[in-house]
């Protein structure tokens, strides 16, 4: 990765939805700073390739598809999914021992495509965040999307990890009308992520919630809750509950996954998927969900986290020395994990 | 300033026409390289902010007006006109003490509104140059207006301290018929700024003047006078009289003000200004004469001065060893002066 | 030139297309990173000036004409096309001596303008590559034409010394049908410039030659030979014959010219021209064939060229490790050779 010493490189990321990669096409995005060539192999395995042919550094992206293979546009060498050259046709045919493409662990799952950046061999599927849910819901009741963002990806994780920034910057639907920003919220340090989660009793609940409970006008109880992993996949559940104790048998809940992967240093790309323990069924609901949400996100986050990226001119929230409030609790560990992880990263490297 | 050291702080620079801030909104510009938030406080005093919340440096700008306050979009700290977080809804609503945004001295003066973006404390509006003539002339003799343009601002200030190029850049309306560049100009260095004038029997007077004679096709006599205050602030009479030994009782005057504020290095706000001591109370010919202008200025000056500096390819006009012509007598000790004041600047900061 | 420590300066370069410069206009173009001015004089000789005026920098190509004289629009100071300023209409009229524009050796031949951007002394128009057939031809059988490139030049001048690529980007109008990769080339160090060649027996021609051989659909010998001028001048010959033993006078051979000039470092003006010894006084065929050219250029070359430039985001190839065939075998010597040429001309400089 050519900006590799900022990003934490052993880890997951979310590279593309699933079903941005379909069966016989090339797919390029860039992550990490480095391009990826992403296609599926004819059983529909998907595989990683750094997009650049060895030769003369064409992107493969542009070459043109034999079978499992790919064969680079400009001068014809050709590729395997493991990027192994398998078919030169110059001179003798003889294949140059450095003609190999780098290719990245890649595992579909959820609904994504994860890739993992740093040393092939750490590679553990195991270490990839939790989000069966999207796979075990009917599939009326899950959906997924990406959009692109003109910001760094740590300004974006930010944004989730301190949720009072809903009461100001959206409307009814999906604010708590000032409920959240008093609340001091609990924050947890655990071994694989941090966990932030405010509680309190709304009157009544938030919208969006509300017309699904029995009393949709009465008071209820209500959760976020956000675990994030690094180095920004975030699980964000939101619930309201009127009468039972456990919220996930009795009440609503949001199950939703925000998930940043850089593509430069100011700018991310990000996928969104959410379901739900209610109205399981009903994909014209499901649909209208998922739009409303991209909606809000691109008019009212958006533009707001560029503008603020704009008037950073600098991915250093530290040199700019900002005020702290009770609500940064959980993004400023989050921020002094992901540096101290990637500190780590940078001293095994060097050692 | 975030490029604070290239410029001249302790000045009044004109940050915007009085127009452009109404009586509700948040306007927004980008001065020597620092994004400013300007409004009107309930009285209709306004006043001038850095851009940006302590927080989390989203735009103020962005946020909303709850009567002299404004509210982050964001997170919901609310500040008074004077930057003061006077309101947080987080925790316990207790407001860090270094929540306070950055106040600039505002004055509002003959149709502008000067900043100051140095020491608030040296703040002196007397020192603000004297343009009374435009509060004082009736409305239908006096216009404003504003321009961008992307070039450095003192290359700017030059075209105005060489007026001879109007003869070569500009048409029959307002050239001198070459009478100009033939002249070698008056240059006074005063306390308060530098002088330039060029007296000339014309025959008969540039036209824009001529028509407004006793006898527009007789000779006349003419001048120019240009006042330069630090750092591109320039006042800039015309005259032309045929019988009269004094041009102001006499002759027919142009009163006119060419204010140059850098927003960066390479991109300069234009404010322009004009008055006259002749149909005064004609707002027709006000208005077309405004118009006139700008469309000179538009198609003739900005188009060759971008030209120019993107020719340059440097703000540093002595490092291209520029070959000096009489004409430029009056720029070049602008930009000496205006040197030796920044230097000077320098030196007490670092003192 | 503002990046002369990259380029060879010492040498030819295409400036322009002759039919670019008209009687009456002032031409412009960017030439190793500086701007250039080039017009013709009454008699029809072509000149070129840096497009600068020492004055004040602005570009001289935005002047007037006056006869043989340019007359600079900002300040009307007046230079010959040799860049001797001759006028000054300021003060008293005197010159300074530095009111010098620069100007540069322009020679017109063979439907080009060939520019000399280093020491004039040097400028020996006996050192211009050989177009001859260019100018000896029948018009209808000569094309000239001018495209302009995101692109180092140097991976331009790789696209030609490599013809392999032709099998792999473009389609069965000009490519081998796989022929010539497994072809090992015959590459000359010349004392003028590098020669590769390929020679193959094809069966049939390829398309554009075939049809005009006595027996189309037979086999027929080929070649295709280039010589490399520095810094990218290219002359390359494409013959295929049945019959005779000597292809000029008994096959089909075009006669083409692929001459790169760099505009910045990632940024080429691509001049191409074409003649051949068949269907010479055919102008409506002449025509077709330039637009296919271009075409295929402009759809195949330049996209893949331009990703290969984007991916690589540096104009170093040798910084990025490229693995080597055996058919870069011409264009790694001829990277050899420029690299050469230009260290020794910086020796020359500095000593």
């Amino acid at each position: 990765m050519s900006e590799q010493a900022k990003y934490l490189v052993n880890c997951w990321y979310v590279a593309a939805l699933a079903s941005e990669v379909d069966a016989g096409g090339l797919f390029q995005r860039r992550i990490l700073g480095t391009s990826v060539l992403i296609y599926r192999l004819q059983s529909g395995q998907p595989v990683a390739l750094q997009d650049r042919c060895p030769h003369r550094f064409a992107p493969l992206s542009r070459g043109i598809r034999h079978g499992d293979e790919v064969t680079c546009q400009y001068h014809g060498l050709r590729f395997d999914g493991g990027g192994r050259c398998v078919h030169s046709p110059h001179g003798d045919g003889s294949i140059p021992r450095a003609a190999q493409v780098r290719s990245f662990p890649l595992v579909e799952r959820d609904g994504f495509l994860w890739i993992w950046p740093g040393n092939p061999a750490l590679a553990d599927p195991a270490l990839i965040m939790d989000g069966a849910v999207l796979s075990r819901n009917p599939p009326a009741s899950v959906a997924h999307t990406y959009m692109h963002n003109a910001v760094n990806y740590e300004l974006l994780a930010d944004n989730i990890m301190d949720l009072t920034h809903i009461d100001h910057l959206h409307g009814p639907l999906i604010n708590t009308r000032g409920k959240l920003s008093p609340l001091i919220p609990k924050v947890s340090e655990e071994s694989d992520g941090i966990r932030i989660r405010w509680d309190w009793q709304a009157d009544p609940a938030m919208l969006l919630l509300a017309t699904h409970l029995a009393e949709p006008e009465s008071p209820a109880r209500q959760f976020f809750e956000v675990k994030w992993h690094a180095p920004a996949n975030m699980r964000l559940n939101v619930g309201a509950m009127q009468a039972g104790e456990d919220y996930h048998s009795d009440g609503v809940v949001l199950y939703d996954f925000h998930i940043m992967t850089p593509e430069t240093d100011t700018t991310t790309h990000y996928f969104f998927a959410s379901t739900r323990n209610y109205r399981m069924d009903d994909g014209g609901y499901n649909a209208a969900k998922m739009q409303g949400m991209i909606e809000a996100f691109t008019t009212e986050d958006k533009p707001l986290i560029e503008a603020q990226q704009q008037e950073m001119q600098s991915t250093d929230l530290w040199a700019l020395q900002p005020v702290l409030l009770s609500s940064d609790a959980g993004a400023v560990r989050v921020r002094r994990r992901l540096r101290a992880l990637i500190e780590a990263e940078q001293q095994v490297c060097a050692a």
